[in-house]
């Protein structure tokens, strides 16, 4: 059954300090495959410098901020996409003085261990 | 490697009468599991009126518009985010002024066997 909703109603989850997360799609709505969360991340407030076996597609809604990657940090506002794919170093910073507003889309875990690749 | 990219620099391939599509992140960015496009829908047009095994998860970016579901036509606006299950038929209508620019997530056709759930 299709599901609409403005994400702006979804629940935010405090997931560290200054930094909000919405399940605007996930596996409660019925989705099979992959999530969409949208965060909120505070002026100086950022996500994790950390990686992981799963990719991130990330489109930021509003604000400004960089990605950390291993190319160096690289800017970021509305309109912009992000690859980020699994098992790189990386870390979402909110360098504006408004809310950073984030879609960031992730594969379910039961895909680990489908692409074939090491889960280094 | 991460990838950065400004939606509105993706070259928009024709889908169909007044409608284009972007993809912004795909396999050969190096996504492996599922695809971000963005479509312009002008006023006036739609996307098909039809039904396939894949889910979309949506985000409308601007405009407006409608999805028409089982359930009927429910209205679409800039932060509405859609859940559209496989096998529903479903079609999204620009009924406004503006360009509706919508982001449209999709699995990878890899995928299609991985669900457990009958292909119909």
């Amino acid at each position: 059954m299709a599901i609409v909703k403005k994400y702006g109603d979804v629940n935010v989850e405090p997931v560290m300090d200054g930094v909000g997360m919405r399940m605007v799609i996930g596996p409660e709505d019925g989705a099979p495959h992959f999530n969409m969360r949208i965060f909120d991340i505070e002026p100086g407030a950022s996500t994790p410098h950390h990686s992981h076996w799963w990719e991130h597609e990330t489109f930021v809604i509003e604000g400004e901020g960089i990605v950390r990657t291993d190319q160096g940090d690289v800017s970021l506002k509305a309109g912009h996409a992000v690859f980020m794919p699994g098992n790189e170093v990386h870390q979402f910073v909110n360098t504006g003085e408004s809310v950073l507003k984030m879609m960031c889309l992730v594969p379910q875990k039961w895909l680990e261990d489908t692409t074939g690749k090491p889960t280094i």
